[in-house]
């Protein structure tokens, strides 16, 4: 028993320092994205460092003594589901890590870190040459890095497996068949109304920066986001990044003549961050101090940002806090028409700014590019066009640049490939959990509208994010909800919702 | 000659990945002074993650390939300057760190953040007892440490070695024993003086937290601090932190009631910060790119700080603009009264606050005490009545609490032992330096008067900065002013501009 104990003690020590090492790169990460002097030198001294942290993490992860530990753990009867799941997760990272070849991952880290920056210039100038380089830099990396990860079926297969664990593209592709046609019906629907449309006229005038600060920092503290174990800061794009278990940061974006930019993207990262700050103790600092998923993370966000905070209880009780924040723009524009301007459906170019229905065609345009790229049916240099097709033939609208266009999203330029497919995951997770939140509190309508957010959070917590990492996402949602993904749930939430905002 | 550039490429790449790895520890040290939610948890996260750098860095250096390279380089004829320099510079490194066991790396780092937080708490409510642990831990592992280096005659001198390379605690006591009466003749002379004393009142009055800051940023701006290459910001303690060679960062303080906190606190920084933005670009990323020592470091940030910062020609540039920013307290104010009232010289509680007659006393004062507490004829709990006996003994004044006494600095908490006589050394080297500065470019007050920071800045670079740490600091002085350390130019320079400010 002695060396049962001492193999389990030193295996999570082991990754203990790996996660420290982990966030110690995710602190060098948000500082470079929240504080960092934008010039070249400071991003090129930064991105050595990032790529040295991530050598040495790498190092010692498929050092010969990690292997060993995880071959005497997988032998220990009768481990605790706690230890059962770490050692999984070792097992996991492990398999994945001794395919990569040191120099490989020292080459992704760079490329990201110079990548990023690029990006930024390529986005602002609106020119995609900029970007394009490092782009082809890095879809062959990431090429060489699924071919060396080897899971198959197809070379995209090892890159979703990265972010959703088990979640085969083909899986994938059939989930995004199956609601395509739907959502195109649901839109279609909505725009054949006879109804005066909601539109977003309303929220595009200008609203004080400060002021949307300062309502961004209420409403998360609202909601409960915890500043004793985090922050929130502005960035060019919002993320969520924990830096230690007991310290998560959100960062928001202002944009003057857009109001949905701050308060929703604020409400989107306190969705995630809650998540982070409700881990059991016991799972501090190890690899299930993390989501079961970026599917299951992204049901978290989406949950509090579009089904509580768009809903029409939400507003209830936040409307009249808005109004005082912004009277010249709000003090005589009734409730009622607010909540259905947050609520309009139109296509538009910007996936953040998507509205419920279109998010998910928007995805499913990246998801086709992506998958197309790294499995090399695609060239970098026909992106741009590419893009600007497919936007026409799902959303039947054309880009006016390339900003407004393949431009728009951070993930590439640091190599997250396979990424985006969790985000309508996110969306189908969390419909289904929320129908199961409200079967077991059939309230938390009610209590929105109290400006009681507590219930609802408890409930999450208590059946989802103490757990962490523990349950893998499909075994999660069947022990939530007692039955697997069903995308039914999603689009009955999107018609039992927009129908009646658009008179159907 | 193959064999000569390989062995000292190797040893270059092995220092620049330790330096690089002390640019993250100093970036996870800045983040949370800065950043970082002020709780048990997220605090007890960092120090772990600080520890974990540390012990990775310490082994790194301490590896027996790291021996063999050095002494493969130590073999090597005709190195160049740099090369020779860096070798200089990793020997030092590496002969102190074998001495030292990773176990007591670790605990003092641990010590330092755990200590730090404490020493916050301890201050806030003047209670020496919340501190007192940690102290006394931190004390003995610095006196282990001091063993283990064994460097002597005294354990204090294996401290002060680590920040003034060359200086003997006896040579320091010597320095200090002949500039003691001569302060403090000085100091008498002055309250002695008939005329009407200039004093702090105007500096005293409510000054918008706000405005400070914005003032503090335009005047940094204009001396020339590279906002591409650095960001300032604000900690409970001000300090510098290079987080890479291409990243500068300083933080300040803003205190309504008490103007010079800011004001000179951002110009004292903004020198430091000017040293280490002013490398040459052959030493990036190398142990060179660092101050020649703490010593000449500071004498930097003294010289911008008091030599030019509190100088009647920088006030002849700047007053209008301060009169602009502050014309409730300041637009009728003259001139000359406000250049005599932040040179006003008043034995006073706190350090970071003393004039340029009483400083020096404050440091000796410190001196005396913690060489004592290292060389083991002391103990932590004996503190503050010493630290209170010493102020009455020097300064005639005594604290009325722990926080205006023995509490007021952060270095102890750090374990920073030894550190604080390179303030006084530093301005020593600061009055030699600016007497050769005059010499060549006798105008420069002239310049100060016109808003002309430029002659002074270039001097500094060509001189100093440049060269980082190639040159030993008794070495560097020597270069730049033809002779040793002088104690009399900074006496001199004390008495040819206190003595007319009080009539005298």
């Amino acid at each position: 028993m002695v060396g049962f104990l001492s193999v389990i003690k030193e295996l999570n020590a082991r990754f203990t320092e790996l996660m420290r090492l982990n966030y110690v790169s995710t602190l060098l990460g948000w500082d470079q994205q929240v504080n960092m002097p934008k010039s070249e030198g400071a991003t090129m001294g930064r991105s050595e460092q990032i790529a040295l942290i991530e050598a040495i993490s790498h190092r010692k992860l498929i050092s010969k003594k990690t292997g060993e530990l995880i071959k005497k753990a997988e032998n220990q009867p009768n481990l605790n589901l706690i230890d059962s799941a770490i050692l999984r997760e070792a097992k996991r990272k492990y398999d994945k890590a001794i395919k990569i070849p040191i120099e490989l991952v020292t080459e992704i880290a760079k490329t990201a870190s110079l990548g990023h920056q690029a990006w930024e210039k390529s986005r602002e100038k609106s020119d995609f040459s900029i970007f394009q380089p490092y782009l082809e830099k890095m879809v062959n990396l990431q090429r060489k890095y699924a071919e060396r990860l080897d899971i198959g079926p197809t070379l995209y297969d090892s890159l979703t497996d990265i972010y959703e664990p088990e979640a085969k593209s083909e899986w994938i592709s059939n989930i995004f068949k199956e609601i395509k046609p739907k959502l195109v019906k649901i839109l279609n629907k909505l725009e054949s109304s006879d109804l005066n449309k909601p539109n977003q006229e309303i929220l595009k005038r200008k609203y004080d920066p400060e002021k949307q600060w300062k309502l961004s920092m209420e409403i998360i503290k609202k909601l409960d986001f915890d500043f004793k174990k985090g922050r929130q800061d502005k960035s060019v794009h919002p993320f969520t990044a924990s830096v230690s278990s007991m310290d998560t940061r959100i960062t928001t974006r202002i944009w003057e003549k857009y109001l949905p930019a701050c308060l929703f993207g604020s409400i989107h990262e306190c969705g995630h961050a809650l998540y982070e700050m409700g881990f059991m103790e016991e799972i501090h600092d190890t690899f299930l101090a993390d989501g079961s998923s970026l599917g299951i993370h992204e049901s978290q966000s989406r949950l509090w940002e579009n089904i509580v905070g768009r809903s029409k209880e939400f507003w209830n009780y936040w409307y009249p806090t808005l109004q005082k924040y912004f009277p010249e723009n709000l003090k005589n524009y009734p409730e009622h028409e607010f909540y259905r301007s947050i609520n309009a459906v139109k296509p538009s170019f910007i996936r953040v700014e998507a509205d419920e229905v279109t998010y998910g065609l928007h995805i499913i345009l990246r998801f086709e590019i992506e998958k197309e790229l790294i499995n090399n049916n695609l060239r970098v240099s026909e992106l741009p066009e590419l893009w600007n097709t497919k936007m026409e033939e799902l959303l039947n609208i054309i880009p006016p640049n390339d900003a407004q266009g393949v431009l728009q999203d951070v993930h590439w330029s640091g190599g997250a490939f396979g990424y985006f497919p969790t985000y309508t995951l996110g969306n189908l997770y969390a419909s289904q959990i929320y129908v199961n939140a409200l079967k077991k509190n059939p309230d938390l309508p009610d209590d929105f509208k109290n400006g009681n957010f507590n219930n609802l959070l408890n409930y999450l917590r208590e059946n989802i994010h103490q757990y962490g990492r523990i349950y893998r996402p499909l075994d999660l949602i069947k022990r939530v909800t007692g039955e697997e993904l069903n995308s039914n749930y999603f689009i009955k939430y999107l018609e039992t919702k927009f129908y009646p905002i658009y008179g159907i």
